[in-house]
């Protein structure tokens, strides 16, 4: 959607320099932005990319001098700014209100007003979906599962009975929500399922990533707490109860009643072992194994597998690099050893 | 569904002391649980934790003394007792038999009695599917494809041509089951796939988890037996043999060509190289780099990148935290050798 | 489909030796080949095994001598000449063109000749599709999506709106293709998401396993080039650029912005840290952890978590295999210092 930089500058609130009549019509890096796209430049790299940039307009911070391109909008926060932009440039595509025909919905499903239900879409049985919630085409919804205002399930996505999400959710395509948690018996020669009754409860403000699952507990609840992130291909186990404003990177597991504090970060393909606990605010880094019970505290990061504080870790790491030196200082102390042993040796007779 | 307490013990096999006509509708955690609800209690801490809890009924070991609940049910085995009133408690929903007029199913596909189709499924040529199965929404079912009686597609399930499955499994929404294994020769300047023409064989009550992907064999079968159980996000690659009652732990993947004996364990995120042979009841632990061709033998778990036993491993791992240490002692050493030396030296003249 | 074995000869260049009228149905491995399948044997051990085996026929290299079984076709690449015999005995299915009465396409949507469109699919407004492509069972597509000739997409995978694939692609069940990147800014007590406004861009011939994510970018592409093999639950992030002809391996990550040349090859359950870049023809091993703005150079393979050329990192293991040798080595020399300078005291008064 076209603005002028005028518009755009009232829009984050901002003070336009230069051609303040130009359209802009997109957005892009400092690096690849044209003449009708914004860009934002936040740091002092990105200040000096701005110089050589062809970017039709620049957002840039308050205070820097000298204005790095002919068409500037000072802000307080370029970043913000640029997301908050972008927003408006790149409008999120109105769907229109509606149940696609080829959708099947339960008679008693109740579905809140303003909804878009795509096509080929399922849902159960006494399910209740809040008011402007949008389903995407091929969705599947089991029974009785609770859905807040405003929340989005991209295409393909599946939720077994009883889930309940919060307002404002995104779920991306081909997640699983409530699949059975991992938990059977050795009974003699064979393995017995343990029945997984319990639910999951996911918060406002959600957002999950594409083919994430997320198993619902054997008894009582797993829980994802409200403006909690997961990126693609995430497992969360049975019985897990994440934090608030959690933060996870792609391909991590957590195994079965770990919890995770709020405002943790968690890197890409961790590895949190069964009822482990990360307080809140710690950070695990990436490929982590954290241990069963293990317990990770803030103010450190840990990585490594085991999981363990980044410093002692890199520490560990830095005397394998030096490992080829020690062996070569043993040798040769062993060496002036053998010396001083045959010197103190008295002469052979 | 509600039970007495008398019900709940007579449906175990238990003694029920106490409040015998006490109303059970749900079952929790022994911590969790309240006045209407089932819990159980098979150790010294669950029996500590019974005093105080609020569960209407707590089954406890035969012998345990005192009774630590007002009302009890004494059963030999608290756990298993609890998985089976969980099912009487909370029983599988019916499914109503038949064909949702949205499915598409060929005419020379064939359903056995009993059978529920879901919506929007699709069923190719020449299918053959056994009695009472439930294939969810969504499911593709290729063409040529057998299933065993009493199988259960969660929603959104992919059958690729020719796979076969036994009886009574269990294979969740977002599995990919008989997709291409990864074979391609590098022909001069680019890739050229190898045809993958075999098949995939999944025996009787295998359970797998969501999202997890099995591909065909380049020739012959990829198997998984009989009572083995997968957690999601697993990776079975073309011509896999994994045996019978072999647990899997989510997001680990098998290279091809691997194999698994029965009653083998793996943990999460465990990576298995091509051609490997995991033995019969070894076990594998979480994040293990198994490599290729590597064997691993039962009687001790393996760890670590790259797979050995676990006490090795553990062994490695001390004497890595002890480096500092090591160092620390050489240098002194060397500093002890070097006082020597000049001890030994004749004065300068 | 059956050839004779003269006719198999002629389809691959080779020169047939023996039953050359002998009925051909069928391909297997040398061990499991029966009477009427197409087994080759490339190297030593399978030539050796080809005596024992039961195989109608066998393809070997021009010069093996003696003969290894009755019937054979001599080619110069028994493997390549494998290979183009299977597409001939297992021709790909053929697919009826046409829409197939379920599917929900926008009016707006432009499909090239001779498509397959399977049930229950969603095409959204203003896509193109090319002549001759195969659009499986349960796929949704969203809006302004271009797709070249002769392109399959497998059942039940999802594209984001905006998202380009070449010509001949094969995109495998489950795949989510332009979900978001995974962008948020902690703003205050909460995150805020970045709007994620690029696109995705697939070259020709890329092939992608089953329940793979492939991220659109927050501005700009994520880009695949031509001919890449993605196999099964890779995620590539926002912004990643993987070159043409890369193979990558089951469960491998890439992080946001990472560079990846022509011709490299990664293994699986590698992690790629964020803005990683990883040459043209370099290796990186399976599990292994490149850190963020690691360079990856060709010539020598990495491995380990942090990722190093593999030489050091297999001493870096030998050396730790050797730390108790070491420290009791040091155990020792400490004890024979200790008696060198006991040896050097005066005799006490």
């Amino acid at each position: 959607m076209p603005f002028t930089v005028a518009q755009l500058a009232d829009l984050v609130g901002g003070a336009a320099e230069g051609d303040t009549s130009r359209i802009i019509t997109g957005a892009n890096t400092i690096e690849t932005a044209g003449e009708t796209d914004l860009a934002f430049a936040a740091n002092r790299r990105a200040l000096d990319a701005a110089a050589a940039s062809r970017a039709g307009c620049v957002l840039v911070p308050l205070s820097c001098s000298p204005t790095p391109a002919a068409t500037v909008i000072r802000v307080s926060d370029p970043r913000v700014a640029f997301a908050k932009a972008l927003e408006s440039i790149y409008p999120p595509k109105p769907l229109s209100a509606g149940v696609h025909p080829s959708a099947v919905i339960a008679a008693s499903a109740q579905l809140g007003g303003n909804c878009h239900i795509g096509a080929h879409v399922s849902i159960g049985e006494n399910c209740r979906i809040g008011n402007d919630c949008q389903i995407g085409p091929g969705c599947v919804l089991g029974d009785d599962i609770v859905i807040g205002n405003t929340t989005t399930l991209h295409a393909r996505v599946t939720i077994y009975d009883r889930v309940r999400i919060g307002a404002r959710a995104i779920i991306h395509s081909g997640c699983v929500i409530g699949a059975d948690g991992f938990g059977f018996t050795l009974a003699g020669d064979h393995y017995e399922k343990f029945p997984q009754v319990g639910v999951v409860e996911i918060g406002d403000d959600v957002e999950i990533g594409a083919n994430c699952c997320v198993d619902r507990a054997a008894l009582g609840a797993t829980r994802i707490g409200t403006g909690t992130k997961l990126d693609n291909l995430v497992h969360v186990a049975h019985n897990c109860t994440i934090g608030r404003h959690v933060v996870v990177a792609a391909q991590t597991g957590f195994s079965g009643s770990v919890t995770v504090g709020d405002y943790a970060v968690i890197g890409g393909q961790a590895g949190i072992g069964e009822k482990a606990k990360i307080e809140a605010k710690a950070i695990v880094g990436g490929k982590a194994g954290v241990l069963t019970s293990q317990t990770v505290h803030a103010g450190e990061p840990v990585w490594g597998i085991p999981a363990r504080p980044l410093r002692g870790h890199l520490k560990g790491l830095a005397y394998i690099q030096k490992l080829p030196e020690l062996n070569a200082t043993v040798r040769e102390i062993r060496q002036r050893v053998i010396e001083l042993e045959s010197a103190k040796k008295p002469p052979s007779a």
